[in-house]
């Protein structure tokens, strides 16, 4: 009858918890130095804010709470009596997890219109919840990493995006490729090879081309209603080379008739313009088959992968044009993109890319020897601690074997003695765990070694 | 129809959650420096973990979820026809939403014990949910913030507990007195007035002395079937005065003839006596009234008061000895205690106490004068941040007053300005926003003043 944990869902273990921290404080980091403030909102929302946000699909996947008390005192009968679980569960259910971060920050915006100085800039770090069928690397419980500028439609916030996400990876010294197209260039295609009605057809198709290949992009097209001419004409879209700037100028040949087109290639000149001109580590990368969540974003996509672990992409975002809509405020701007924390979790993992210290427990372990060493080395331990050192002492004057085995386990760089001879001389013997190196020293000593 | 969130719960704005990162930055700092590690457990977990372990009342105030899918297919007809929404309950929901930190604690250390390493100190700052009537200062989402030691019954970890709780207060700035018993002294008392099998209502009843005073307390005990003998026996144990030592010695007779209060005393004596010789900024006392969930606790009982504000307790705690029992692992002894995360922060905010720069946002905003100005500003900002200077740019060449105002909303400590004749001159002016004074700079001399 050993306890277990709801599928899906995960324990984080301490070295778990520090490897994850240290990503958190990365982005947190960077978020700050860009001047993002954070915001939490509640993990239960009302259910009348998630339903319908998320397609079909997503209202299934929402995680309900059951309402408190004599839930099924007003369910109709005729529910009841059919067993319809579907329509009941608004009955007896008014609340839901988080689904994403997106949601309740549209809720958040409209909600605290009042109080907010646009251009509002937050982030937002929190689990969310999705009853999936749980599968490796999927789960039920996960944090998003969300940022995003709203309020202010100048595409100086797209750079500044870009370059944040730079910073941060390139802290985490992940190569990456940082891909960026519009979806205003998408409209042009489908404008100019004479389909504006077949733009979302023409855009998941072509979004698969990382996947599947040219010659299959061009079979989807042709099932979807393109003819032959049209879908020659979206080829050299597909197959663009050089670099952003000779892509730019093949594009803006392709697409010289079409307005919307234009527009979008002259933002993306400018992003990708000022970009290059404050530098990044990252490559950048034009790439007209970039479409996500095509029916959410009107202007810059954006997304991220890895360079050195095959996985998927690892932060994604881009501009929208009505975020809070759905909730009666419509027309305001914003961009904004989220990390994928579990899958950046993997990369470093894969690359072995943590800092020595992350894992690291305090710094020295105190050997417990009895009562009368032990209240001297209580006051080594705090005279560390004030210098800000992490310290501890072993409680219980246990076996040698069974210290030495805590110090092993939680990696305690230092272990300190102070037995007998010690307390006789007045010193500490300190001993490195790694090279098994030991000093007599004083408290002062050790505080100076140590710091 | 202005979107709301679920009643007891709140969003966090930016100047909230900086006072908030500043609390559990400050004591995460301090569980680090005394070795703790951190752990996370999902936020839903199994019902069959959470039910029967807070009493019937508790199981009623677990927010619980609906099953997905159709949760009514094989719900019992009998349940359904009866509307019984009690017993329906657990044959739709499988799952709730942790209600403390201390049961899914329990249930992490048995399901990882052959993982753990003991003695194990673990801290976690997680919110919980209770399905509780909200009212001022009860919400029904709130972070508890746990520290336990496991797996080690010397008292040594009750002196770092104290210790470690005196650092937390005195970096907050907050004077405090913690206060002391042990369940031990607790069981002496009902032990020497011959009245053992009423030990639950003793103190259920001497621990409302703060609220009600002695005359209340003694009418208590007596309508509870003691004599008058015996609550006279009382008496002195529940006004004893003068020093800790005092207290000690005065106890020490009162329980003389008490096995168990004997030990009590003398786990009391040990456990002050090494604080006091360690020292402590806060008042630490003895208080023989103090009782706290006294069917959990076996052995030191802590609780703490803020001396300046008028609140119940802000933190508390105590030795537990069989934390894992109820998930088949007895025996395993442990010491831990709460900080009160709401209580801490309406502390702080009643006293003042947060540091200047915690609402800070950037540093310095750049002033937006349009393209040619902005592309210049921008590298400014990006040289800032990569000496970690925080620095923004306004995105859009809005109005003057409409950029000053985001300055002095957000807080900004300085405005710098890159207008035409600055492009000219090579400088950038930057504007003291509260003292309104203005200097002419280059940018390294501009990183050189905000460093």
């Amino acid at each position: 009858m050993k306890p277990s944990i709801p599928k899906g869902t995960r324990d984080f273990s301490p070295i778990e918890m520090a490897k994850r921290n240290y990503i958190f404080n990365t982005i947190r980091d960077v978020f700050q130095l860009y001047g993002f403030q954070q915001i939490e909102t509640p993990a239960m929302e009302n259910l009348s804010t998630l339903l319908g946000k998320y397609g079909e699909e997503g209202d299934k996947l929402l995680f309900k709470i059951l309402n408190s008390g004599d839930f099924l005192k007003d369910a109709p009968a005729e529910l009841m009596e059919q067993r319809d679980s579907l329509h009941l569960t608004n009955k007896i259910s008014e609340k839901g997890l988080r689904y994403d971060l997106t949601v309740p920050f549209a809720r958040y915006v409209v909600q605290h219109r009042n109080d907010l100085q646009m251009p509002f800039k937050r982030y937002q770090i929190q689990p969310v919840w999705r009853a999936d069928r749980p599968q490796k690397g999927r789960y039920r419980e996960f944090y998003q990493c969300d940022a995003d500028i709203v309020g202010s439609d100048s595409l100086l916030n797209e750079v500044e995006l870009v370059t944040l996400i730079d910073e941060v990876f390139r802290r985490f010294g992940v190569r990456i490729v940082i891909k960026l197209n519009n979806r205003k260039v998408l409209s042009g295609i489908a404008e100019v090879i004479g389909a504006p009605d077949k733009l979302i057809d023409i855009t998941v198709a072509i979004d698969k081309m990382d996947k599947i290949g040219l010659e299959n992009v061009n079979a989807e097209l042709l099932e979807k209603g393109l003819d032959e001419s049209q879908v020659k004409a979206i080829e050299p879209l597909l197959t663009l080379s050089g670099t952003n700037d000779e892509k730019l100028a093949t594009l803006d040949q392709l697409l010289a008739t079409s307005e919307v087109g234009q527009k979008g290639i002259e933002e993306l000149r400018y992003v990708i313009g000022h970009v290059a001109e404050v530098g990044t580590t990252a490559t950048i990368e034009l790439d007209v088959s970039l479409a996500r969540g095509l029916n959410y974003y009107t202007g810059t996509i954006l997304e991220v992968k890895a360079l050195d672990v095959a996985i998927g992409s690892i932060t994604g975002g881009g501009r929208y044009d009505n975020l809070t809509g759905v909730f009666g405020m419509p027309g305001l701007s914003g961009v904004g993109f989220s990390f994928g924390a579990d899958r950046i979790f993997d990369v470093l993992n894969a690359l072995d890319l943590y800092p020595a210290d992350t894992m690291a427990s305090a710094q020295v372990l105190f050997i417990n020897f009895g009562d009368r060493e032990a209240a001297t080395s209580l006051r080594h331990v705090m005279a560390l601690r004030k210098a800000g050192i992490s310290a501890e002492l072993y409680p219980d004057s246990a076996k040698m074997k069974k210290q030495m085995n805590y110090a092993n386990d939680r990696k305690f760089p230092f272990v300190a003695i102070v037995g007998e001879s010690e307390m006789e001389q007045g010193t500490i013997t300190l001993k490195n765990m790694a090279t098994g190196e030991q000093q007599a020293l004083t408290c002062d000593q050790l505080i100076e070694i140590l710091s």
